[in-house]
């Protein structure tokens, strides 16, 4: 049904595809006529379209977040692709396949999820297993997880990233404890599992992804520190020492007070657990940033990391 | 029993009376003897005690955080007052009375607890009352709200200190609310109720005033949000956004990320709390400082707030 | 003679009404032609104003600052209001009451002149109400007071904001001072009514609100500083040290270095003064961005504290 | 009277000398005796004496801040010298010349300022000559100046320690306007000149060099700022314009908020004073710094800049 | 061959000159006509081109960064001048003077370079005079530092600006040096000399002044100290301490690691240079800032500065 | 000959042993008698010794940073273990084995060295090859690499130390970069194996270890800068932009201005390698500050990171 994504399209070319709207602004041009600028979503990306006739008719059919159906042709517009609309009219949200509109990640759902479910089950510690094992069976979570973005902007910002980033940086902990004696791997592991859980609760993810109202007043540390001493109450047996020090990670794992951890870490796993969280967020977001325009040496701007990146490989001799 | 108290002992006074050992340290002379130095408290305050002889003996018998009887006179050494120790023994604590030991409120418990109880129950809003119910039901908790501390240096650190700064601040919420229209008041007084409610965990305060281990690795307001969860989670019906907008002021009462606030004030109420909680705390801070050492025009230097104070007060003109 | 308000301007609506030009551009459109975009004020708010036709011609007859007569219709424009201009001139100042065109007080300044005196004249302190009344048998400083805004941009940002905030401060004063003993309350209130009256000559008010150039190379701490200098200087006997704590209080009330207190409050007053000043313009900051844009449960953001604010009350349950 | 120095004091050596006393303090030995360590000033520098015998007794016949004879023995205590005091008593003030007890500039105070006034005398605004002659006139402030420390530990912590530096300050300024066209010279002498002016009443110099309460909690910023207004306004027809930006170079001239500038040099020549200034300070206290311990290639730690300076000379090979 | 400038253009003239192309964007009018906003550059600032004929056509001809002849007519758009571009055609850059079209230096490089040889040819010290020689006969190195800006945007951002900064700084070192006893005037020239050398490859300068890729990675720096190294090694016997000194200035004179230096200045030299540096720089921006816009009593803000500028001089009485 | 280390001493016993002297200073009783404060140290750790007979004597026959005979016994002081000194005698150096007398790592440095090149032999870009090559042939380089400290105090400070965290370093990359795609591997084990090797000069290290004075003007970041580019230099054909990568991730690898680097991480590979030494560094001093005081659930307090840590394991269940 979704036959044509925004990344496909080029100048001159014919248009008739579904959207996501994920903007809708009304503009009046110096001759006085009415006009739309709208945002038009897929998972592919994201394209403008404008609509020049019968702007104040057709914008009475369709909201934001709605899915549209589009009908026009793509222009050039100082040197970005729009289409110019000739028409637009709402469709029914069971006509469409949610996950063809909104970005998500390369890799498949299901697969992470059994892949970081084996990976935990080799837990030795039976509290700290019993608490993974909670969380799996607490289905809502799993489900809500399988969807949820890791942030929304600064790093694996798109659909099934929080469990990419999650299952990514529990595969780094075995290889980093790999190379030093004295780590409780179990702890550390339990810990990235858990470290961002809360960001299921923290983000709205249905259509455009933005923060929930508790996420911004709360945030995912907080949250997910309550959520898991509920799961821990439930088992039985489960040590204080133990259920502290796995809180311990969570509520210090952004690693300094300006990025909201309201504790330093003061464990060593929890001192390894800021680090490759912050490692391997920072790994994805440079090179998603360095795939992109693949024309320049250097990357855009990251507004979080205050800087571009270098992209120009060292493999090959460039400038000589 | 206690006949004597730290603060009212003179120089060459014979001293005969009972304290609480809040440190205890061997050293040895220059002539290669042995020697004590002991941290002697009482609620009125500390002095210390020099064993001079028989040390090794005497030391023997009891250790950091017993009841001892001790004798010996007191001497002026370096401009500070000793007690130069005869005699020191352990004795059970069954027979001292623990709240002679440690500094305290000037303030009753009882009569305080009684004076917030009565302010709160005039919240109008059912559900916040039924909060505030649901805590004065728990007996454990208003037990060791009556003994805790309100921090261990900056402000209030001493037995009842936090019910005595939990209650002015419930009564300068209500006076500060009727300077100004638009303030939820019901609201605000839960928050100033629970605001640091976490710090009965957060503190030991049998013996000497100091962390728990679950205090320094969560700190009171990850552990009071999460206490106040359960509370809210036995009450029926309880708006889910009223839970948030509670746990939303007690995450963010410190005000700013680098005082361990994971969050900043979002909500009028939230900033109010922060102000006024803040603004307590200096009050009393200040004014115990300027109660010592009266002599001086300025306090000694107050190590949080980076500065001494001047007390030299305007109503007389002391320059001319 | 002012009939319409900017506030009330409706989509459609023929207008033909008064304002104040605080703006005034030239543009050509892509085809060419000349055009003015206005800004247009009055004590309600902004509108803009588009001339299209005879722009050059109606540009030439009034400036920025002048008050102006202003026919056309009111369209909807990118979704803001705009007035389509027919005819625009300029209008004597004389034939307009210049309160009209200003944002101001929701209070009348004469009111909260009274209260403010019947307030100081209550202090004790036979050196401090010899201070206040020296103040108010300043005519012009007196009138100033009437107009002052209470800043640029952050709080109380309008005509007669200084003196709205000023009375608040100090009904704030006197209920907090009556939580705790030992506050100098005579030093506290005068205190609170000097704090910002620099703001008199930091600003100019006249028409549209910006900073002299005094209050951007001086600053109001250190022109209020002198300026009760040579108040005091008048007063016969008045004590040194007194004056001392009084100017100290002026110096150090924005708290901080970085805010431009050249000394931190080294005073118990000096530290009240600095926080319930900071907490009364937090309130009206806040409420005014809240009342704002009803529709959201956020605010806007706010660039001066860093934050959007929610404004979800708790009394209803919202969500479920 | 006064034979013999602090520095000139060797080991062994008999001493029979006048002293003042900066700081005095009893001690007990761990035998049980008293003795008084006492800090020993004279303006070649600090000796410290220790009292063994009659402790007590001599003890009672002066105070800190007094003159007295000390007779003794040089010693060496932990690699450093101490006189070990036979005998100490209290002399008359007037049998002493202050001259000898505090550490000075080491150049003639009164041809200093015959120096800084002819420079000033060659300001060609007559305005801003006006002010100058006006403080010349101000005897008491001339006598003050040629005492006052430029700092109490930074730079320039001696007596006529201001005026060296001001008069350092004003010849920089005279040749690092040679460079540049378009510096307004009259106005930087002026700064130059004032800038540092309110020292005179932020510290006490009588004895031992301290701050003032006034210094304290006014700062010598806005002192100055005072002062100078004062002076001006006895100036007929003095232009506003100027004295505002003779102010504003005051008020700004520690160059950041976080050096308690409550406003940023915003003028050319504000900018040069607080870059003239700064350097002056730090070249004096780098080669203060030099001079002692000159075995050593480091310098002492310097505290307020954070660092210890290298001084091996580049003349010379040291190395190889 | 460059017969009119960018700066002298007025409204209505018809323009026909040479300018090189420093930005070329494509627009399209809501009419749906393509367009063309350019930058045309020469040594005397910057004029934006409009073509709004035969945009496709004649944009195929040229590119961003090519010299171009541009026939047209001055108008003013929204207050500013623009060119209505009717035609505008590549040429060789054989054919024009490169410097006719990249701002420069308002004072003659072959001058500046013999007067700072001149200087430098002054030192005593034979291993510093042999670096400065080792530097002058380096032509490549002359060259490049005959035309490399002082920086790209903060100070001397123009062709020679370079040479400028560094021959005005060794001019104000010499008078400095005077005004102190114990400098080591050798080294600090050398310092001078070499302070920002690494420039001549941080940035490139032939058309748009931008970094180098190296620039961006390593910075002027480290870039210097190595270059610096390189040239001290081919010199036989140049005293290891020395060289140290010399690269010590080097990289600690941007004084603060904020700013990008790896290490405090640490040495009296390497303090001064830091100091004067910092002051030369902002001499000429502020100056040069104060140059533009000539009707206003407060230049732009500047960015890297924080702040505005009052130009209004004080020799002239302008309130009164 | 070295028959008994420090670290095994206990009290009472008696002590004939050889140790460096790392400071060595005089004292005075009270009663006058002169005597000495040793600190001895060897490879096990530190004991203090005091002299209190022939004190004058015995301090004459050696000087700090000799090796030393000592005999005396072992006696408890303040709860720590000194050596009360009978005889101290100087030895010659070539008697001892100074590795004795130092910490070192716990691993053999020559079996390091054999990992680490086998390690970076694996790297398959021919040029970073050669530059590894290149490093290996320079014998006085890895002797220097094969004793050199990982830093002074931070983390691994000591004998090897360096060597220690580079080849921990190195197996951590290899064991990280298996977990990404699209990293430069053989790039970023060039920059793990150079990243520190400027500390061979920046620390003195044939007795106490301290910094060199070009260590504390430089700094190894540009040091080692500087020496790699000597070494490629040699290399034929080495590629100028590999160059400027190695060089980059060089002086960008302690990640931030304020840390002392001149350049923040810019290319994917620095930005790994700086999180990755900085984890490395970390997980070896919080376990080596967990091995001390083994009693206690915190460690003591680490200055550079600002915290203490909690050691209690989660594997047992301490607290139940």
């Amino acid at each position: 049904m979704k036959s044509l994504y925004a990344a496909d399209i080029h100048e001159h070319q014919l248009v008739d595809s579904y959207f996501l709207v994920s903007a809708k602004n009304h503009g009046v041009t110096k001759g006085g006529n009415s006009y739309l600028v709208l945002k038009l979503l897929d998972r592919s990306g994201e394209i403008e379209g404008r609509v020049w006739e019968r702007a104040d008719d057709l914008g009475r059919g369709f909201e934001k977040n709605d899915f549209v159906r589009v009908r026009g042709q793509a222009t050039l517009y100082q040197g970005k692709l729009q289409i110019r609309v000739q028409d637009v009219m709402r469709v029914d949200e069971k006509s469409v396949a949610a996950e063809d509109y909104l970005p998500k990640s390369a890799f498949d759902p299901e697969s992470m999820l059994e892949e970081l479910q084996a990976i935990l089950r080799g837990i030795k510690n039976p509290h700290l297993l019993a608490l993974a094992e909670a969380c799996f069976a607490d289905q809502k979570l799993m489900e809500l997880l399988k969807r949820a973005p890791g942030a929304k902007t600064i790093h694996h910002p798109y659909l099934s990233g929080l469990l990419e980033h999650t299952l990514s940086l529990l595969k780094l902990i075995l290889k980093v404890v790999d190379n030093y004696r004295g780590i409780d791997v179990d702890l550390l592991l339990i810990g990235g599992f858990l470290h961002d859980i809360g960001k299921v609760y923290e983000f709205t993810f249905d259509r455009a992804l933005d923060y929930t109202d508790e996420g911004q007043l709360l945030g995912h540390l907080v949250m997910e520190a309550e959520m898991v001493s509920q799961k821990i109450a439930a088992i039985p047996d489960f040590p204080q020492e133990l259920a502290m020090l796995v809180k311990h990670m969570l509520v210090s794992h952004h690693g300094a007070y300006e990025f909201g951890s309201p504790k330093l870490p003061q464990t060593l796993e929890a001192v390894i657990l800021h680090s490759l969280d912050d490692l391997d967020g920072k790994i994805q977001a440079i090179q998603s940033l360095a795939e992109k325009e693949p024309g320049s040496k250097w990357t855009a701007f990251h507004r979080a990391y205050g800087r571009s990146f270098y992209r120009g490989g060292p493999g090959e001799d460039k400038k000589e």
